[in-house]
């Protein structure tokens, strides 16, 4: 008897309608059990280097986490990987909500898309069963608009679906996967590689009972969390993602106007307390988590919104709102109801836009490039509107849908300077000047710029859970944000394994779980006899199999660069603690993070020994053709 | 509140009599919390590189574990710490018993012993207070007689006596520190350090209670292992550490007339059976615990044992048995005794015995070294005259009272390659050519040739708890005994951090306790919210710090060696599966371990950045004089 998964993993190939199941060991899912450990295990093994990440031959792969839909908070959350188009290098993303839980009932633990469709097809998964059905009459819908249809031709008003939108379909470089409508598998363009495999959806519905080692265990542990997180993340219920804003901006690290900023004259407006006592109704969750940070909203007027969307996150609201300079929570509420209806992430969308306001204040792009759209900052219906083209692709939104880095390239001119990315992707709305520490962790990260898998330093870690949860590893006092000495590369490491366990194990990290509570809830659910060290293992193994990927791709370390913009001052509102970051001191935190990784400090490339002592010896042979200095 | 510990740490300096106390930090404790890992962390921080450890600048330092003296089995062990006489580089021994649980009830939590005494002096500590007391009276006594005297004299039976004997006055460079009589602090010459200090004893006796975080939370631990250890080591409390020999034998690697052989055919009347069988009448244990390993033996005849010393251990029945080629359980339970009562670790007293009979055998000593003494394989008179003879440095006794390392240099010729021995300590009864783990542990270990730290492979751990545990950090497949793939030296990175572990808690790794009883076990006694991970990240800091100091001391790469003997197949007795170290497997997997240890691979020095992860970016500084390549 395995216990917390089914030990099927469903293969799927689009373009000749084959589909097999494949049962791994046990040890397996022990060694890789979800999240970006197991994606970049099948990326590793099965891709073939520097493939087209938009041709038949990338592969989209859905996985959930080894507690994935067990019955205790926070389990909701799945990964979807692929090459990325976006960064052309190692993709995933994470997403909560209920279709990973659901999915996990079907009697699947992951699935493999493989191929392209001849037309367009979404896949129905229910029960063990798996079809490829025609998805013609889906194509160009909005999410809302095909969710509904596919729930009223399945007939089952509970059927989970992860989709795109009409922007994933148009290959948008940054197009998401939408699940549920209100959670979004959001970065790395994953939308993107299921659109170009003509795959608008897969819908999810099963009744299989996941069997649980320990289910009394399991159950003290739920329902302490269900006692407490009121106390522990009360604010998070409040007030949503949303909660970090004001203080934020208070300490200098709001992005504002495309990061020249750090603090925004609007903020108290696009508050999460301005949106609790202005366009908030309700608030929602996820899969068996009482916390229910995910906001629901109603906006009449010129910005009035299908309410079958939801309300807008911190990321969205910073994104759209303080980072295109605009204090006007409706139009930012509108614009991120677009972002679900297109399949648009809203990070790289609210980047893509404000890159474009800051080349049209500095001449760079034109009335006659924006189609008469007068794109400066702070301007709402200007916004708006570039989130509908860019989901159309029309006008410029066609351009802007490659992404920063691609566009920049394209209007050229000190355009690139205005490109705030990382590899490619486009940065969150975690100021890297406020923690310096974080400034490595996106230079370092293999899917570009991520606000998930990084630590966000010790700043916010004094009154709280995670600096509890981090001093549990070994790490016992906090270090200033400025600090860039190896004592917070460490921390950095640390806090990233941190962050990937969760995503591995399907949790969510807004969880105040501390470690002995994971052992616990891993112990429960699957009888390993697990140790926070076999899981920090795992997510090591994740993060090195992520670098092998990219090595392979052709990345270089100097892809683990950071926009020239992050090594100024803010130019606005620097009255907060956040400071340009020191090139040198970078430079050398770099090398110390390679080195403490077990890195060629040269070439940043993973040492033979370091992925031996992880267990996965196979990956030195994926390194043997691109380093020869090394292996 | 401080839970666990007292937070005082004992200084005395036997130079100028002076005493004082410091507090450290309750982070240093955590950092640091017993064993080798605080060991280390003094020698490092107080000694000046390259002195003479038997004169007064050498310290002897003697930690209580984080959870020595608490309510919970195994929590009976302690260890002491100094730079070594026998190998001239870091020393430290663990030792079980009642003297650390005793110690730590004084209200100290380490005692560091500087200087030395004018004339023989030892210590009495009880209850916060400390007195340096006239010890003339006491020198030259036995450790029976001594014990006695200590206990009269300050009119307590209950008091707890760490001493020397006879040998550790008169320097023998691997001569033991006996705690309670039966309890022995045995390798790395802690004994000639305090001797050489005049220091007879520490005793002590104490009254205060150990704050504990969560009694109840220990207390269940404690009920669960007393209510299970039957099942699970129920061989051990039955048989005693020789519960391991007639397995051993039977697998070939028995080691047998100075490791020439690898199968005893006097095995069996010296096998645990046999001594149940004989002269045991009763069994003890240590601190708290309910599985009493120890043995309590009555020989009579010509043997005759003073009945206040207990019965051999495994490691010294092979070592004065069958590596001495001795079948006679009456003359190794003698031998056993004078070691007792002389103060020697009988590891490496019957190395020397075993070394001095191959020599006689070849004719590099004769009857004129010997004194007449017929020095054959075999000789029980023989063995047990020697023991007594090395004990007071008489005759050929002083030669071999300085180890196999110098008695063979002494004596010349091939004697070296009879001197079995890795950085000049003794090789422990654990035939590396039976487990070839073993053999790279042997050869990395700081202490040289130890028995306690490296793991001892898988071989034995397929019925058992080990494997269980083992699994428990991600190794989930036991490898062949004699594989030296990286796979295996992953195996003995964790398996050498896994028994430093328990050494650095102060508890016995005998005791079946699962990583989570662990860090339960820590949780309860400290109050801290630790984890695995931070648990095995003080070990890897003991270490890495251990080694460092090495690096100071001198020592290169060159002294990770290993006798020549055991790149060769055993010469008799070869029906087993012990197989010869394949010198260029063995060359190879060092390199391994120096790299997946994040050293550097020529040097074998730690690597700033792996320091740096460990949270010890002081010790960096330690380095720089002594390898300008890494730093």
């Amino acid at each position: 008897m395995v216990f917390g998964l089914n030990g099927k993993v469903l293969r799927v190939n689009l373009s000749n309608r084959n589909m097999s199941v494949e049962t791994p060991e046990e040890d397996f899912y022990r060694r890789y059990f979800g999240g970006r450990a197991m994606v970049a295990y099948y990326l590793l093994r099965e891709l073939e280097p520097r493939i087209d990440p938009l041709g038949p031959e990338n592969k989209l792969v859905f996985v959930s986490g080894i507690v994935t839909g067990a019955p205790v908070p926070g389990s909701g959350r799945n990964t979807i990987g692929a090459k990325s188009p976006l960064t052309e290098a190692f993709g995933d993303a994470d997403v909560g909500g209920f279709w990973g839980a659901e999915f996990k009932r079907t009697g699947y633990d992951a699935v493999i898309v493989e191929g392209k469709a001849k037309r367009p097809v979404y896949l129905w998964i229910h029960d063990d069963e798996a079809e490829i059905r025609d998805a013609s009459h889906l194509w160009g819908k909005a999410t809302a608009e095909s969710q509904a249809l596919i729930c009223r031709e399945l007939d089952d008003r509970w059927i989970r679906v992860a989709q795109i939108g009409p922007a994933g379909e148009r290959l948008v470089r940054y197009a998401c996967i939408v699940c549920d409508l209100h959670h979004f598998a959001g970065r790395s363009g994953m939308g993107a590689v299921m659109g170009s495999k003509n795959l608008k959806a897969i819908a999810v519905r099963g009744h299989k009972k996941l069997n649980i080692a320990d289910p009394k265990r399991l159950g003290a542990i739920a329902k302490w969390l269900s006692s407490n997180y009121f106390e522990l993340v009360g604010e998070l219920a409040d007030l949503g993602t949303a909660q970090v804003l004001s203080g934020l901006n208070a300490l200098g690290g709001l992005p504002t106007r495309n990061f020249l900023g750090g603090t925004f004259e609007g903020a108290e407006k696009i508050s999460g307390e301005a949106m609790k006592e202005s366009i908030l109704i309700d608030r929602r969750g996820c899969y068996a988590c009482p916390i229910r940070c995910k906001r629901v909203v109603r906006v009449e007027g010129p910005y009035a919104m299908d309410p079958r969307y939801g309300g807008p996150e911190y990321e969205t609201i910073a994104a759209l709102g303080s980072n295109c300079g605009i204090a006007d929570l409706k139009a930012i509420a509108k614009g991120n109801e677009l972002c679900a209806a297109y399949g648009l992430d809203s990070i790289s969308t609210g980047n893509a836009i404000a890159f474009a306001m800051e080349c049209f204040e500095k001449g760079l792009l034109t009335d006659k490039e924006t189609g008469g759209v007068e794109l400066r900052f702070g301007n709402g219906g200007a916004m708006v509107r570039m989130v509908k083209m860019i989901g159309e692709r029309s006008g410029i939104g066609d351009l802007l849908a490659e992404g920063v880095r691609k566009a920049a390239e394209v209007i050229g001119g000190c355009a690139s300077e205005c490109a705030m990315h990382v590899k490619g992707q486009e940065i969150p709305m975690h100021e890297p000047r406020l923690k310096h520490g974080l400034a490595v962790g996106y230079a370092v990260s293999p899917t570009g710029a991520d606000h998930c898998l990084n630590m966000h330093d010790t700043l916010f870690a004094k009154q709280g859970r995670p600096l509890e949860r981090i001093k549990a590893l070994g790490i016992l006092k906090p270090l200033p944000p400025d600090d860039l000495s190896p004592a917070k590369i460490r921390l950095l490491i640390y806090g990233t394994d941190e962050r990937t366990l969760f995503s591995c194990l399907g949790l969510c990290y807004f969880l105040p779980y501390e470690y002995s509570q994971l052992v616990d809830i891993v112990q429960s659910v699957t009888g390993w006899n697990s140790t926070t060290w076999e899981l920090l293992k795992v997510t090591e193994r994740g993060v090195n199999m992520a670098r092998v990927f990219n090595i392979r791709e052709g990345l270089t370390v100097q892809d683990d660069e950071l926009p020239r913009r992050f090594f100024a001052p803010l130019t606005s509102g620097t009255e907060g603690i956040a400071k340009a970051i020191r090139r040198e001191s970078f430079a050398k935190a770099k090398v110390t993070y390679y080195k403490m990784m077990g890195w060629d400090a040269k070439t940043g490339t993973p040492m033979p020994e370091k992925l031996q002592e992880l267990g996965i010896g196979w990956v030195v042979a994926e390194l043997r053709p691109f380093s020869n200095d090394v292996v």
